[in-house]
């Protein structure tokens, strides 16, 4: 069995699955509605797949609104994998610092090219 | 082929894999230091073939140093999740802010049951 985190990170890998978290992004939806944009290029019993697929992973939940089933997301599962690569922060604002270092010295030196001239 | 996304998301979603960043965000490592923990439980190729799954998703570089190779952590690759996953963050906020919410009621029922008595 997948350990939690592993389990959302392998729901999130996937375009179609990112697809469907992005459009419950602009709200709740219905399985048919959250289907429609992928039914050119897969089944109807394809994307209900994905959509077990994150409802596994705790990403979104379903809810029963009168005879309608309406997905939405759940933070939670995405916040502990947030949480996760929030400890890793550091690595990526580094390469930024060294860019950000690499561009004052380009500057500089530009700068000191200038005004020998 | 798997979009970039997917990949980054897809090397996250294993423990092992996870251990080996943890570790190489203590420092860089050569490659038979960062298989040792887990040579107990799986064989070195087993242990490398996570380290070619990680290089490949931008996950980790190789560089060689002297006679040896060693791993470090790439950012840049964890900062394209981390963006992705920045876009979700009003959903576990939202969840925090109604949990929040639930705490003030419950501690203002109490207060005033306290005043009551």
């Amino acid at each position: 069995m997948q350990d939690h985190l592993s389990q959302t990170f392998s729901a999130l890998a996937d375009p179609t699955r990112r697809a469907i978290l992005a459009r419950l992004s602009t709200g709740e939806a219905n399985v048919s509605d959250l289907a429609q944009p992928f039914l050119g290029e897969m089944s109807l019993p394809a994307v209900t797949k994905h959509l077990q697929v994150l409802e596994k992973a705790g990403l979104i939940t379903k809810t029963r609104k009168a005879q309608w089933r309406s997905c939405k997301i759940n933070g939670e599962a995405l916040k502990d994998a947030a949480d996760w690569m929030e400890h890793y922060r550091v690595y990526w604002e580094e390469s930024f610092d060294r860019l950000d270092a690499y561009l004052k010295t380009v500057t500089a030196k530009r700068t000191a090219e200038g005004e020998d001239q």
